[in-house]
Order: structure tokens, then C-alpha cells, then sequence
């Protein structure tokens, strides 16, 4: 299953906290905290198959309301848009490195790429 | 109930595919549509009362997966750092039109703010 960790993870970001609180806990334990379902078993008296259902339901929950809503697909199609801001303020500050070397407009792309870092976090 | 349209619109966007499919008809028609409650109730041949019911028990279901993710409030936080580029964009463009005249620059400011656009959609 950690084939998969990027998405899990995703998943777990947007849609973690309509979990119950063992999901949570195992969730993140096997996915965050890379602990392997063995050893969460065995810290919680029960089976690893009984580990692995959790983890499989949890993912089914979280997958369920993706299907439905859409929003990580939507918010990873917001980072080609950030891209494209990145790349246009980039070469403003070519040009201005090169022809121009105006303060102001070097503080201006600041912000515009501090405010991207912001949106992409 | 329909002093908060902005905010039922926003949940509905999120989080309507998550309702029943009659949950979804009544809460479209009241706060997009903008019929009345009556109007509802009399097309579907049920009491007002019935109508109330489950637009109010849509929105619990709605706004309870807000409370638990936060996904609205942290689109809502992003609003802020994209207008800090629009900002900052229209800046540089000023100084550009007065200075420089720069086409390239005006070019890339333009892609900016197209991407900005986008992402506010």
C-alpha cells in the first residue's frame, strides 16, 4: 500500500478529520509516521489484518468523498495556474536584472512569488 | 434562511455531491433557483414544514464536514495572498506604462493575471 503514500496523504490532508479516531491513529501512523502494519498491530493487541481493514476503510471513506467532491483534483489543477505565475514573475525579473535593475519591481516580484510559496503550501 | 446565501452557496459548491439526491433538489432550488419554500412544497406535493426539514438537515450535513476540514475557511485564507499578487502585479505595471513601456513585461503581467483569475474562479 505505501506505493501510494503521495495520495494517501493528500487524502488524509483534506479529509482526514471525518475520521473516527482510531482510523486517524492508524492512518497516520502507517502513512505519516511509516510505521509498518506489524508494528502498529502489535502496540495495539490486535491482528495486522485487523490494522489493514482500518487502514482500507479509512482510505475508502476519504477516496468515497473525493469521487464525490473533487477537491484535491481541483487543488492539484491549481498548481499548474501558480506555475504560470511563477514563470511570468521570473522572467520580469530577468528583464529587470538586465535592463533596468528597479528596486521597486524586484520588491514587487517578492511578493508576488512569497504569496505563491503561501498558496502552495 | 436566505440571508446566508453566500455562505449556503459556498457549502453547496464543496460539499452538495455529498448530499442525497433530494437533499441536492431542494437546496438548489431554494438558494439558486431562489424559490420559495412554499413554492417547493406545493411542486413536490409535500408540507413546507417538509421542505424546511431537509434543507436545514442538508446544510447540518454540509456544514459539519466544514467544521471537521476547514476546506472553505482555507480557500477563503488563499483569497488573500491572490490579491496580494494582484496587487503587487498592477504595481509593477505602473511602473512599467511610466518608465519603461516594456511590452514583454506587460506580456507576462498579462499571464499573471489571467492565472490569478483562474485560480479565483
Amino acid at each position: 500500500m505505501k506505493n501510494q503514500t503521495y495520495r494517501m496523504t493528500m487524502l488524509y490532508d483534506f479529509y482526514g478529520e471525518l475520521l473516527t479516531e482510531r482510523q486517524k491513529e492508524f492512518f497516520d501512523l502507517y502513512y505519516n509516521e511509516d510505521l509498518s502494519l506489524s508494528e502498529i498491530a502489535e502496540n495495539n493487541g490486535i491482528s495486522r489484518q485487523g490494522v489493514r481493514d482500518v487502514i482500507v476503510r479509512a482510505e475508502g471513506i476519504m477516496q468515497e468523498i473525493e469521487d464525490k467532491t473533487g477537491l484535491i483534483r481541483r487543488f492539484l489543477a491549481m498548481q499548474g495556474d501558480l506555475d504560470r505565475i511563477l514563470a511570468a514573475a521570473q522572467q520580469i525579473k530577468t528583464i529587470n536584472y538586465r535592463q533596468y535593475e528597479n528596486p521597486t519591481i524586484d520588491s514587487c516580484l517578492e511578493q508576488i512569488t512569497n504569496a505563491v510559496a503561501a498558496l502552495k503550501e
